[in-house]
């Protein structure tokens, strides 16, 4: 099951250089094994913007809020979700 | 290049409905073309809404409007365009 | 799964009067077999307002699309749909 | 009488680990204590966010500021309220 | 028990003069009948606009939707309401 | 001369305890002694929120501003006024 | 006593041009009555809107409100008021 | 002096055809001349919507009034201005 | 050339009381020198706000940002500029 | 491929004197290479605030993203970013 998600990140300009890179680097690693498991499907940048549009392919809400929630940025992100489906007039079989 | 697009649609309730049929005829067909042919990546209908967000793959912001403004329901739709680019953390070599 | 959908009804002032009152009741009807399957979980009559919040049980996305995009009355609805999971404090089992 | 709330909760990043950890668990409990005596009717996690809609079965308005004013994380919230009816097409005798 | 209720009147400019004048007729009987009763307990004009602030004071939130759903400008009216209780520092008693 | 006010109380939760209990209480003696000069005509508070709505009456705007930017929460505060006068429906001679 | 107000004039598209005609001879007779009698001291056009800021001067909220409610384009205009008074910095003697 | 306008333009769907059509060659002239005159100094379609940014040099605001409220679309667009000068960091001679 | 200026004022409550004092200082000095020099012709408080609504008399957009950004408060401001021209209804000589 | 971007910058009243200066030093000086180069078109101030309006030529989104991300402001900027191409109405051959 699809849902689309927009991550906004707004980190504190005063939080420590260390303690931010160190919570980047474990987003990033977090990110890529959920990729590679499939369930996070597409990420993309927002031109502009420390942002992304991602899709997330789960088998229910609770492990959709299971993995955002898991996030190392949770906290510092503004996150909002719309549930997905197949569109009528779409062709792949695999965007369902 | 990517582009995320979301499209919301408002037909008048007084066209009639054979004239609102054949638009809808025309816009299917308009879609899976251009979905055929790659420009159209994604497309995705938003749970509950007459709505969907989709993905472009084109070559730059002229042929994006061109395809856009050929929405057989164009003067309908409430369209919004957002420029995507590959994310630093993404481990997919075609999402960009 | 549940999903939060809160609905706003906006009838056109000149559409015949029969004809909305034949929309309402096939409206209503919908609604009430619905509720019966247990899919419509709730429905509350906002104060005040032509609106109402809502708690639908469906087994995804794409079901919940397909029974709101039946409601006779879609076209004169703006609608909001929030997915829901089990709230880590609730103490009602069956609210997840 | 019921009213629909919606809590967003938004804790400072500054606010000590143990302080809040000791506000969450006051604000567990209580939660859960108003859930058994009935004036918490539901809870649901919003997901993708630190935010509930819930509803509440109380006597007046005063006692559903009484309960929200008292919530440990308060001042910490945003809250927005809705007072709900009976919905004219319910079929659920206890959700009025 | 008080309730907060904002009013704005959107009568469509092409309303037949006689109707918009027949329905405003029974406005004005229907609100003045609720002021004496009490339930309606203040109505002020906003300046500048075709709208009000009132007050109602009604027995729970099924009375006040009864009310509201029953102003003949209801269909043309949008209304937003917020519910009262009394101000820990009122000196007054019969404002709660 | 009536005004319709809304007042939100935001007090930034790293102000010392003893000092927003210092501002409170000669706020609430402050709102008291305008109630009991019939400046201050009605404060009702908004359930489950820190805010309330009032009426005054007064002389002019000047005056207005004047208890407005005395208040003891005055820069806590982010205040909305509205101008009000008799309504036409009004049966109350002193709602003017 | 002094209001600012901002005007935004929608006519709508299919208004029979000569009714709209005879409507804006009247506003401008009726805006420079009011000029010149110093109730309406100021009248600016916003560029690139069919919108103006003014400023009235009027004894109180009522003259205010059967001022603006007597525009004949008054169901046309979207009207923001907001009460003015004399700035603490002002040097000018006739500004409040 | 120069000014950023944005123009967004809603045509009626009921504006019959021919008329539509007239007016869209007027503007394209109209536009055309201000453009060689050196009054438009840019035009820029905006991708996916019936939009554009322009840059006007005019002497000033009554100047820029006069053009855009002369469109001949005017009463179908949603205009905004926003005034510019040469920004400190700007290395073009002209852009001022 | 007029211009409408809104600005609303917040000062951080963390800053010190003098420093705050001695830029309020600067402030009213600077505003009343350009009220004597005619450049800034009207400035009025709003009622319940820390904000004031002015009118400006530059001779073109570069003078107007030059005061705007030089207020002593700038930084703490939140300013809001719209073009003005004469109206055409206006029986005011020295409006334009 | 040009783009229209708005950006605001926020700068924290606690940031050091000489670190604000410093960055902004670098933010000219990166600024100037880009416009030299041709990818940064025009920059513009908008009057009255601490923002512009500018244009970007540059090949595709990843470009525009990568100048934008690297702007010494950057983490103390809102941007927002929208796609233009040329106007079917614009006489400058360089405008695309």
């Amino acid at each position: 099951m699809l849902f689309h998600v927009r991550m906004d990140v707004r980190i504190p300009h005063d939080l420590p250089a260390e303690q931010a890179a160190e919570i980047l680097a474990r987003e990033k690693a977090y990110s890529q094994q959920l990729q590679q498991s499939g369930k996070w499907r597409h990420i993309w940048r927002i031109a502009g913007q420390y942002a992304n549009y991602s899709v997330f392919d789960v088998k229910d809400n609770a492990e959709l809020h299971e993995i955002l929630s898991g996030l190392p940025l949770f906290k510092f992100m503004q996150i909002e979700v719309t549930p997905l489906l197949r569109h009528p007039s779409s062709i792949r079989e695999d965007d369902s």
